[in-house]
């Protein structure tokens, strides 16, 4: 039994409440890596309408009749980015009563609801699209602006998940360069899940013996260090793993 | 954009479709093991009204107002099942057009979006609460009957996200008794992630090797074998692993 009433209308039955009425947003949790910078970004645009007019949000929208929630995600994303083979996943549903100022009975009245997606883009090659929007913009998740709604719950919700997906699995080689070196891969690292997460000799002897990183042979020279190997993701090597549980750190 | 326009009301802008209304619903799948015959069962019950009145359906209500997701999804529980500690985790929210009859422009009009949540209770401790209800049950994952909407999709969401917990976290010691052989621990896992999910020794060894597995100097006697050691999960032992990305088999 919920713990108030939050509305006058009486219901037959007395002894529940009438069922809420709802529209249903989806809400993008778009992270990049600018792995010249070592910061992790996230995609935030300006809003121009109310509630919170000119307040920065993630980029979302309303699902149209007819349409499902992937490609509400889809349609609000095709408007503000431009990105190769753009992956959507769902991240989690927000939903409590109080999350929108809509949802007072001198607004409209209806509950709005929160389907989240979340995706990892590679950031050289992501173009943000600035028509007819008062802003959008890749913010250091460090310095994340006042948001509106609870999307920085969201975007807390979605940190998460992305260093879940880099823990296990090889999304990182996703956004790192085709080659790379062992260094920029544990910065990118340190990036996502933060300083100390492992020991770099452990990291790097880790990696190496499980075998999908190749050395092309090719060496770099950065700074006043040694030059260093730079190496590349093998598909055919990480095939065996795919579908085994595996942790990478 | 969406691909076709399934509803007749025009909207001021032309080029766009009109918001969709909705009803929020919360189905939850319950995952319990039969440790005596290895079966893996989900909980299920008989629906009493349309649409799909006398199917079975996954145990769920719709979202009343003033009522968070989480307190539906638990407050339907409330009343099919008594268990201790049940923890519900949010699983996905399926939500496209077209999912529930009701949808109808010549029914209700609004679609009916469904969040799903899940646990995993302990099958001896579970009580089902059948007073009122046309049928409750646990069926085996394996012969689950013809089900009501698309609960038969989220059931197999379900169970990958089961897979998963078994594989990354410490799930299983939640549901075994107190003291097991390795052999039951074994067991449980081969009736969640099914056969030839690992060798039995390899299992064995990885599982002694990490050091939470405490033996309580007990054997026990079962069919022909050789007396098997009892086993007891060590929390203290477990905790430096606690926050660590890690794999169980």
């Amino acid at each position: 039994m919920p713990a108030r009433n939050h509305n006058k209308i009486s219901n037959s039955t007395h002894h529940q409440q009438p069922l809420a009425d709802f529209k249903v947003g989806v809400d993008n949790v778009i992270f990049s890596v600018d792995t010249a910078q070592n910061r992790l970004l996230v995609l935030l645009v300006m809003r121009q309408q109310e509630p919170f007019s000119n307040s920065w949000s993630l980029p979302g929208t309303l699902v149209r009749q007819g349409e499902s929630l992937e490609n509400a995600a889809y349609r609000i994303m095709a408007e503000k980015i431009k990105v190769n083979n753009l992956y959507l996943e769902q991240l989690y549903t927000f939903g409590g009563p109080h999350r929108d100022p809509r949802e007072q009975t001198n607004s409209y009245g209806v509950r709005y609801l929160s389907v989240s997606y979340f995706a990892l883009v590679r950031f050289e090659e992501a173009e943000l699209i600035a028509d007819k929007v008062a802003g959008i913009a890749w913010y250091p998740v460090k310095q994340i602006p006042q948001l509106a709604f609870d999307h920085h719950e969201i975007i807390t919700y979605g940190h998460r998940r992305l260093k879940n997906k880099l823990e296990y699995s090889p999304v990182a080689f996703d956004v790192l360069p085709e080659t790379f070196t062992l260094n920029d891969l544990y910065q990118l690292y340190t990036t996502v899940l933060g300083e100390n997460f492992s020991d770099y000799s452990n990291f790097r002897a880790r990696l190496l013996k499980l075998g999908f990183l190749s050395d092309t042979g090719i060496k770099v020279s950065r700074g006043a260090g040694r030059p260093a190997s730079l190496y590349k993701f093998d598909e055919k090597a990480f095939a065996p793993f795919k579908d085994k549980p595996l942790v990478f750190i």
